[in-house]
């Protein structure tokens, strides 16, 4: 499988995943207005995607904006990016690698610079991913039913994926484990990525409504959970998909270690804890419309929250590239993982 | 607005709630087979509900019987209905009460009989869900926000309701309660029917995603879950729709009550505990395909099993007719709500 996101031909070219898994069509783009559009109507998604995009969708504005009034033009599109989605910090982490790159750079050196800038960043992601499947193959054991829910696969990386690193890197060290995907309403990446990103790979994996993770858990049949993040505060505190808390909460109450994956990209050490991490509201029509049809009556009132923030006292590890942390976290500290 | 399923010169009607809430559409049947199958697929769903069209539908056979040969073809039709789904127990309570009442009559008498026993089920519903609704309202404070899952409405039921009498009942008090509605994947009974139901009462309602339930109580929106139920066990558990348990384990972890409201019809008192209860697992398509066409990748494995057990400790009441019934619940004994 290609990458998820890719520079070929000074062009930005994505896998349009909102046609997936029915279509695999990549889409080629030429103006960095087209890829910002794409970040906001999820063509591209999942929190280290969304970053390395972003970078990419710089590196193609860099080339096309002339050196007289490259800061104005470059800024406008740096604050163009950032309005695109406000919870993945991935997002402004990538956008404030690229300002410091053009900040370094001049003349006709700067667009190469960014570019190369944006490689790094992109590469830096699937090798950190490959860490992460590394450290956190270690946490789960032959035989395990492991839970995990939305996509934080290949499709939301460079590559290889966070929490679906983690288990094919499980899987890589002939470990035989059983996947449950939650669906993921209202958008169904559980369903429509996951699923089809494990069963290209051969990987075991059943998809179930998100209503039936309390009942698989009650039988048994699940040993650990892992998931991904878009946002990580100070003391740990996780925002990612919404419904990740309610996995959770029903992780605890089971005895279920609750593992969430991430590269140190998403962590906002600026933030002391997850009150104050942004959470985008969607549209309605996500939940009341299916393929641009009515199911619920007209004019419903709908709350649709796309992400909800997972407290520490919840998380057994964060699992990152540098390897395993365990409570208490303390990202403002420079401290080590375990 | 009629009743759910009613009788009408030798027919049993029912709005056919597989076309809610875009269509208002009622639909007769004359053969006793027919109304078995609308049990199947679901054109009438809800525990009670279910009951009281399973004996409208033994009526509607009585008739059409020859007196030779009777007994044996009343058993076939009452096996049937036996046979249309497995987990609701009023279904095999109110097929007990007309086999008791086809037993104890002869004759032209008997077709008459077991019409007025039938009417009598669906009557004694719609009292018990005044009653459950009069019990239960009691415990919803002025301003609360409720949670509700699936559709225990009028719609459910003879009318009125149950966990949705119990809301109604509030609200007629004179209580200003805001309901959040769980939209209750995969059929999205929630979306559907729940909103539709309150939205025509002039009661205020938003629907979640039920990935948001848990985002909803920790923001401290939710001061009380009510939920119907499908069977209870003689200890308390309780099988309800497929999600029930996951928002009873969150909303112990806020320390919100959680209350199950449903007629003593719904008790299967032959079950010590949850564990016996026959859960019906349906077609994946209900997860895998959205009005016919397919979301997931061409075979994915799915679990959709249509209920699950809340087990009696995460229960803090449950209302039936007869009063509000607190743990340790013993519905073996002869014991009496408090």
């Amino acid at each position: 499988m290609k990458p998820t996101v890719y520079w070929e031909d000074g062009c930005v070219v994505m896998l349009d995943q909102n046609l997936l898994p029915h279509e695999e069509r990549y889409v080629s783009f030429r103006d960095w207005r087209d890829v910002a559009e794409a970040i906001r109507i999820m063509t591209v998604r999942g929190a280290p995607a969304i970053g390395v995009t972003a970078a990419l969708g710089l590196a193609l504005a860099a080339r096309n904006i002339p050196d007289a009034g490259f800061d104005a033009a470059f800024r406008e599109a740096c604050d163009a990016f950032a309005a695109t989605r406000p919870t993945a910090v991935n997002l402004f982490w990538a956008i404030e690698q690229m300002k410091g790159t053009a900040a370094s750079s001049r003349g006709s050196e700067r667009a190469d610079a960014l570019l190369r800038e944006a490689l790094r960043i992109a590469d830096e992601d699937l090798q950190a991913n490959r860490a992460m499947g590394r450290h956190g193959a270690a946490l789960l054991e032959d035989g395990d039913g492991v839970l995990t829910h939305c996509n934080a696969g290949a499709l939301a990386t460079s590559g290889y994926g966070t929490a679906l690193g983690v288990i094919r890197a499980a899987v890589e060290q002939g470990k035989r484990l059983s996947v449950f995907a939650d669906e993921t309403r209202p958008r169904l990446q559980g369903l429509r990525l996951t699923a089809w990103e494990l069963m290209r790979d051969g990987i075991d994996v059943t998809v179930i409504p998100d209503n039936a993770s309390g009942a698989v858990m009650r039988a048994g049949w699940i040993q650990a959970v892992v998931v991904g993040a878009d946002r990580i505060a100070a003391n740990g505190d996780t925002a990612n998909k919404i419904g990740t808390y309610n996995v959770a909460v029903l992780a605890r109450h089971h005895h279920i270690p609750f593992y969430v994956v991430a590269p140190l990209s998403t962590v906002d050490a600026s933030l002391p804890n997850g009150r104050a991490i942004p959470i985008e509201q969607r549209d309605p029509a996500e939940v009341t419309h299916i393929d641009g049809h009515a199911v619920g009556p007209e004019g419903v009132p709908v709350f649709n929250p796309a992400f909800d923030v997972t407290p520490a006292e919840l998380i057994a590890a964060i699992i990152t590239e540098r390897g395993v942390y365990r409570p208490p976290f303390g990202f403002h500290r420079r401290n080590n993982p375990c």
